[in-house]
């Protein structure tokens, strides 16, 4: 392969991996998202490193775990120095550009110590998480989020006359109800409302039309610069209004089953009795609330699918299927009512597990094309991929994850060494359910260790959770307090323990740097440990000596 | 207490903690130190979190494990934006400065990726991790070490005639033998002659010097400024070369004896048996060697404690005992041929184990003056004890270490609630020992878990080391292979385990931040899982619904 080389790398938030009819769905069809998982590699079991907006996105941009990077939060800032990765990318000279969401909070008092100025190119590379941001838009619109402005969407929407103090708010994010109220997206029974704004101005045709205008300047105007632009797509993300036709295309009648069983409901898990006892967890357990949002979260996933087919025909159109890789993804998933559940929390596949789909336009994946990868994936692999893609150094002193590339050329021996298991991590330090159970801010973490088969839950101060997919798909059945498992629990906390004590701190040396202080034995300058000439001669380090003393 | 209070921080380079009388050493007297006890307080088990210079080090000046900082050998640079004691104490108005030693490599990569000058102001103060560089001198002179210049020192002989290419070379490490000739301080056989440099003139005597003079300067032109010193001596680490007399007051009958047994020369751990087939443990198990050096190294030892007594004399005539905390350590030991041992590898007593004095001048310590503590003290508990002592906040989401201050002012269940174990860590990665044992790079790591009496190092990919310091103290019988003692290798690996779950990188967000955050429930702006206006209301959250929709 010759030539410049692109990278479009699109996220969805809060899609489910079994929500596209290529993933298995059945009431919906998302033939754009097929089309692309037919020309390239479906990864059918993807982990997110947590399964939260924030700290799984700062694992996908730093390719590193969320124990590693400390963003362990939405809103908690990655910490000033910590790789990511357009800093990898800026080095093989290319341009790593945003257009969409990243949930990325500044570490603005890290940049203070370090005398970093937020607005300075760099400062405003660091609050981007290494993006360069071409569009900054987390799909909200509140005067405290200082960079996740929607200022962008707002001035788009105003130039298509939507005006108002709060453009997103008064069009994007409200209904009119039959008595031809105004009524706000934030609450769930207006879901089924149609937005006020049309279809062709919804945040995601608006992202859409952002990504295609960013790919056209970017070949109009830098030529010869390869590019990675994430496009990060705030949807089916809550709050859960969609525009006509996608608000009343699906109906109840359409949804899959609620996946809950009544044992659930009377776990002796301490943390799973609190979290749904949540309020929101409660509201989604209703059927009268999943049967408003869940159709209407299958009409965004549509309207999604419809604005990939406008994407992926202007990229083929443009030639852009030649020297492009396209991934689709999303950061985590939505329990949508499973489990007497809502949002995102803990580590059902519901939530943990995403969509991913890899199209690499090298003839070296012709191997791989509409082929399904059962290999355990994590979010935190992507970053390496998308490094080797364009020819950077591996780095894996920094990065944790692995490169896609054996997998997606079927590298002889590729899958066999693989790993065995994949990690998920969840912080609640700031939940309620925190304060509920009684568990000290430090320790209120958990961890999924995920081999395959076995779903092992560390749950800091508290038993694990542990569920067989193999006899227990919809996992229902948490085993984690029956004895007949204590083998596999074992089995699992050592494999936990064996992730913990992982070097992820120490990033400022190479593999390479660490061979080359082996082959010195000793730095410069220093003789350690003989005892006279002879022994010095005989090692061949005479020369080591300052020559003033006798030799 | 009112007034402007100090700190002044020393600490000796591979100093064993048994070497100093108040320590219980037979042969050698420290009064100087042993006084220093006697107004404050011993901690008599001590253990740095790693037993090499470098990481040892950057855990004193960061408060955090080596796991944390990430600078787990000497030259592996401390990541930009990894904070500092000295930016700490910054913010509490404190000055914060170094005489001598700190073993700091720059991270020049992370500066360069932030475009930080390392000549600017905070540049400088990255470069010597958050301190205020006074004067820096790592006891080398080569030119590879960028910023462990000993161009002051260098200086300061050439102004007392002792001339040359590399004065530090040329004077402080070479002695003349009998017959006139010049002879490295590199080589052991040497240690025994007379350093060319006189007493007075000696990098110990010199950095005395130099730490008065910036107390004097400090107290004259800055008197209303606190400061912090951290007056860091290079001796009694090698090269093995003293001024006289100290280089022949100690002969080798004054030695202890040798601590070491046949039985660990027949070890069947791979690790401990490449560690002392290495050529320095080798040389250092000959007593011809260590004969020589060990009476040099006490003559090392007694040199300081003889400018400690100028040091305190001064303190005591200027006043400054009564404002000023004083602090003695060191940064690890020596094994000076114990277990067939040289250097400071792997986690004995000889190596892991320092000494530890705190005379803390306010009325709230009397209680605890010339008392012995036998709690488990770690080298990172000094950081804090320093920002308490400043008044300044605790951050326990950044600092791992435990304030001293609730031992030293003997709080009412400070030891009940002080820690069950201590930690300490070694990547040897660069060592020539890691090719031989056969372990990759990344595996190339141990972690001692000491609990006051069993002494458990995990050694990773290979069977743990075990010792019962009650039964032997001496640490010459390694258990970890004996299936007697599996129970305490299954509860140390435990506390392994344990300590290694423990949040470390989430260092950008409070305690407080946290618990504000639990408190607000939802981020501003957002309302997630209300189906209507009647729940909301029920919440007392109409206010937050925007104003332009219906309620």
């Amino acid at each position: 392969m010759t030539g410049k080389m692109n990278v479009l790398w699109i996220m969805a938030d809060q899609l489910r991996w079994d929500y596209l009819s290529c993933f298995g769905a059945r009431r919906i069809e998302t033939p754009n998202l097929d089309w692309l998982a037919s020309r390239g590699m479906r990864f059918n079991k993807t982990y997110v490193q947590s399964p939260i907006c924030g700290p799984s996105r700062m694992s996908f941009y730093t390719g590193r775990y969320v124990r590693s990077h400390g963003s362990t939060w939405n809103g908690f800032p990655l910490r000033v120095g910590e790789p990511t990765l357009g800093e990898h990318l800026r080095e093989s000279n290319v341009r790593c550009a945003l257009v969409g969401k990243t949930h990325m909070t500044p570490d603005r008092e890290g940049m203070q110590r370090l005398g970093i100025e937020p607005e300075s190119i760099i400062g405003a590379l660091i609050s981007e998480c290494g993006f360069e941001a071409v569009v900054r838009d987390d799909g909200t619109n509140h005067s405290d989020y200082h960079n996740r402005c929607s200022e962008d969407y707002d001035a788009y929407l105003r130039s298509h006359s939507m005006d108002g103090d709060n453009p997103w708010e008064e069009w994007a994010n409200t209904g009119i109800n039959q008595n031809g109220e105004m009524c706000s997206g934030w609450l769930l029974e207006n879901s089924a409302l149609a937005a006020r704004v049309p279809r062709e101005h919804s945040e995601t045709a608006w992202l859409t039309t952002r990504g295609i205008e960013f790919i056209e300047a970017q070949n109009t105007d830098h030529p010869g610069e390869p590019w990675l632009c994430h496009l990060s797509y705030i949807k089916p993300h809550w709050p859960y209004l969609a525009p006509a036709p996608y608000n009343d295309m699906y109906s109840a009648n359409d949804l899959p089953p609620v996946n809950r069983s009544d044992d659930e409901l009377t776990t002796d898990h301490p943390l799973m009795q609190r979290w749904i006892g949540a309020r929101i967890a409660k509201s989604f357990s209703r059927d009268e609330v999943r049967n408003i949002v869940a159709p209407v979260y299958m009409g965004l996933i549509k309207e999604l699918d419809d604005q990939m087919g406008r994407l992926f025909k202007y990229l083929e159109s443009t030639g852009r299927l030649d020297d492009t890789m396209v991934v689709f993804c999303s950061d985590h998933g939505d329990n949508m009512g499973d489990h007497w559940m809502g949002e995102k929390d803990l580590f059902f596949d519901c939530s943990a597990r995403i969509p991913l789909i890899v199209y690499d336009p090298r003839e070296s994946a012709d191997v791989s094309r509409g082929e399904v990868c059962n290999e355990l994936v994590e979010g935190i692999d992507l970053a390496p991929t998308f490094m080797e893609f364009f020819g950077g150094p591996a780095k894996p002193h920094i990065i944790e994850g692995r490169s896609l590339q054996p997998l997606l050329h079927r590298h002889p021996g590729a899958t066999e060494s693989w790993r065995n298991y994949c990690i998920s991590e969840y912080d609640y330090s700031t939940r309620e359910a925190r304060r509920k159970v009684g568990v000290d801010q430090q320790d209120a973490r958990m961890v999924m260790v995920f081999d395959g088969r076995w779903k092992y839950v560390h749950v800091e101060s508290m038993r694990p959770m542990l569920f067989d997919l193999l006899n227990d798909p919809n996992e229902l059945n948490d085993l984690g307090n029956d004895s007949n498992f204590q083998k596999e629990i074992d089995r699992l906390a050592a494999c936990h323990f064996q992730w913990t004590r992982q070097h992820h701190s120490r990033i400022t040396k190479s593999a390479a740097a660490v061979e080359a202080m082996t082959d010195a034995k000793e730095p410069p300058g220093i003789i350690i440990g003989y005892k006279d000439l002879e022994e010095l001669e005989a090692d061949g380090l005479l020369s080591r000596l300052p020559e003033h003393t006798v030799r």
